[in-house]
């Protein structure tokens, strides 16, 4: 996905003609979304309005995209953002950051909702309609004062968003990149200095005794450094795991996916339920119903908003992230750009921080920690770190195979790799990460390249594009569903029902 | 400004170099503005802290955008943002769109002010230590409640940034161009309305007999699409009046410095004071002092709250501005884009709605409103309309002249205008605000274009850029000054005190 200087040909490979949209599909959905988004309105009134118009605005959000990004394919091209697809044996020119058109939907999205979450108007006439809902199950889930945190919610998702669209225009150096989630999170933590949000955390209880602390710790100035990294980390971490067709989408829509299956475990239900943790080795006592009869909510009124709060930002994610997939998949039509990573990035920072979940969050994020584990070394300088570091295509075979870095100084003199260096390959080529290739005096000379997608490459050989994002999708669910055993069968272990 | 597809020339003309920056000047901005910044933490603790704050970050924006513009230059003309200057000898490649550091520097201050406006944590340290103070004079002036307010202007000129750089990267036709203010006057509407915002206007006084209505009307829905025409009104009206140097810069400028000025005449003073609007012809009675003892608020709270709003606004942009227009005046060594008018134009919407003084703030947009009312017969294809109307520059002579639209149809047969045509640019000749072409059976042949400037080079003859931008600036000051008049002299002829 280089960017050469010259215009790019005129004539287009039939491959990339636009993928054809499916018209009876975004017609059909459209009456369908649109009854979700009317729903609170119609009789009986149901106890969470904003849940449906959300879901309506979704639905919605999917068919703007996936019928946008074709739409806008020619005047990206025509504008320079453009690029060719490097694992192609064909050269055409392919529209790039078209996640400036999942951003803006987005945007637009969240803003169109403002009235259905925040308006007293909304609100006032759903509580004097539902008098017969059950106690507890209120109508009016976002007092006014909410609405600020929204609010800078959308802002900092807005300044990533713009951030990655600069980085795509001027081509930001790496260095230069690395503090863009920081800058766009200001709004997030100036809102949240200023409503004086709470920046106590919960401390392990092995910790408590060994350190003599309380359950509670107050870490002050550090928990804006805390929220500043995540969001850090959560936006490059997705930008790393690129350079496939159809990478970058799905990573973003099975984290958002998994986000929402969680925060619906804390949502009131018709019926009570909650997770057998004892069935997976706790001992916590099983509170059931409450008020609020919300499954792990255990009755806490705030609970259920805070995750409330993260659906409402969730849904529509899932929505431009599974239009985007569309024209994205293999063999892609559009290009996400870094605007993608960085929007949706921010997303999971806002949630994680704003609906207090930011360390089941990072449960989702365990293939991106181990891609970037894995890369810290070319990262650092330790082994050397070609341009680009996405696998290697063969017309021949149509395979991708690991790319590899040469142990050489820069004017191609061999380089033996430091003894850390050495010592490093060495134990994840034991552990079957990379591929080493050795010189006449048994020195490393070559190594396949430090990232997850080399891996799966070195594990399960070399393969098609198409079967590589496969898999790594598969690799994302896996991690997903780690997650949740981690976070419901062992988490009990060393925290107690006092989560903030 | 024009921009060639072709790579620029890297050859750079000696005029075009990098204006020089003033060093000392901006060395010495530094100290002053942080002691601003700083104020607020100072003893004796100022009555108004926040304004103390706003102002030391205003500087620290002049002194910021002055520094970034000529360093990012390179950076836009490598991306494709830059263009020629068509009025001048030489062809240089002059980086284009740079009015997007003025609004990322603009956006990310007034981001950074947040705590010091709203905060909990401030507001309660000043009032414990201030309780000396006189009686009324509150520090915490802005209620938490009002942040949400704050964050949705915010928004509003977010997106309009972004959307007139999106009109300088995509080159977006007129006609789609024109729907961009609403879009970005969305955030402001929604939390408007979820806020149950005031949707009455005051009746002028001569209307309320006429039309049997009483002192405040209701107009409900219409009130929205009112703030919405008020965006797009402000935002185009100061790009349809562009085309040389510092055109749309000064233009920002001397508004934002004439809303500033009538801010002032609001806040309470250590001196009590009032405008002797009886000397201005008006009967009303004037009431001086109050408990808080603020010129034109007399004594009304809200009212200073209100108008501090608008200062944190306006400060900050009059020294992104000011900064912006030390290196786009004659002859221009950036060009400020869409995105300066755009972002610039809905911060000038935001405090007029926000504050409530619309009515105030279209008196000091006079001059555009005379350059739209004139472009109309043009805009709306009545006269033809050319695809520049700037000035016509001459070589020889270093002077601009008027230019000139050729009476024709689109194959070049001449048209004589219609009736309705002919009788407009009769009427605009005799008020001596076109110059007309006669044909030899009398009809109107061309026409001097209908744009402000042109009418300044008919009227007062062919000059030098430099001096014309001048003549515009001046048209700007006696515009604010006749908008004062109007304002404190005849407008409570039709409106009584009761003003929203």
């Amino acid at each position: 996905m280089t960017k050469p200087p010259a215009s790019p040909r005129t004539h287009t490979h039939a491959a990339l003609a636009p993928r054809p949209l499916p018209p009876l599909l975004l017609l059909s959905l459209l009456p369908i979304a649109s009854w979700f988004v009317l729903r609170p309105f119609l009789d009986p009134f149901p106890p969470l309005p904003g849940l449906y118009t959300s879901f309506g605005f979704s639905l919605f959000a999917f068919a703007s995209v996936v019928y946008l990004v074709p739409k806008a394919g020619p005047s990206f091209v025509k504008a320079g953002l453009w690029g060719r697809d490097l694992l192609k044996v064909y050269g055409d020119p392919v529209p790039e950051s078209q996640g400036l058109i999942c951003a803006s939907v987005y945007i637009l999205t969240l803003i169109l909702f403002i009235p259905f979450a925040f308006s007293d108007a909304f609100s006032s006439h759903f509580n004097s309609k539902s008098k017969s809902e059950p106690e507890g199950l209120s109508v009016n889930e976002f007092p006014l004062y909410q609405l600020s945190v929204y609010l800078s919610s959308i802002l900092s998702i807005i300044i990533a968003a713009i951030l990655g669209f600069l980085d795509d225009v001027f081509d930001i150096r790496w260095r230069h990149k690395l503090p863009i989630p920081v800058v766009a999170s200001i709004p997030l933590l100036m809102v949240y200095f200023a409503e004086g949000g709470n920046t106590n955390v919960v401390v392990p209880i092995p910790f408590r005794g060994m350190l003599g602390l309380g359950a509670l710790v107050n870490l002050g100035p550090l928990y804006y450094i805390y929220m500043s990294l995540l969001s850090t980390f959560t936006t490059n971490s997705i930008n790393i795991l690129a350079g496939i067709n159809g990478s970058e989408v799905s990573q973003a829509l099975i984290i958002a996916l998994s986000v929402i299956l969680n925060d619906l475990l804390y949502l009131p239900w018709p019926v009570d339920f909650s997770i057998p943790v004892h069935l997976l080795g706790s001992q916590r006592e099983v509170e059931i119903g409450g008020v609020w009869s919300a499954g792990m909510a255990y009755g806490s009124r705030e609970m259920v908003e805070r995750h409330l709060f993260s659906l409402y930002f969730m849904m529509p994610l899932v929505g431009v992230c599974a239009g985007f997939g569309y024209h994205n998949w293999y063999p892609a039509r559009a290009f996400p750009g870094d605007t993608l990573c960085y929007f949706a990035g921010m997303a999971f920072a806002v949630v994680g921080i704003q609906a207090h979940y930011s360390k089941t969050l990072l449960l989702f994020f365990m293939p991106q920690i181990f891609n970037f584990v894995l890369s810290c070394p070319q990262l650092f300088g330790l082994v050397p770190c070609p341009r680009h570091r996405v696998p290697r295509f063969s017309p021949e075979t149509n395979l991708l195979y690991p790319s590899r870095a040469k142990l050489e100084s820069k004017d191609g003199k061999p380089r033996p790799p430091s003894g850390l260096a050495a010592l490093i390959l060495r134990t994840f080529s034991v552990l079957g990460f990379v591929e080493l290739t050795f010189g006449h005096d048994g020195e490393i000379t070559e190594t396949t390249n430090l990232t997850i997608l080399n891996v799966l490459l070195v594990r399960f050989g070399p393969m098609r594009e198409d079967r590589l994002v496969k898999v790594v999708v598969a690799v994302q669910i896996v991690g997903s569903v780690i997650a949740f055993l981690v976070r419901y069968g062992l988490a009990s272990l060393v925290y107690d029902g006092d989560r903030r």
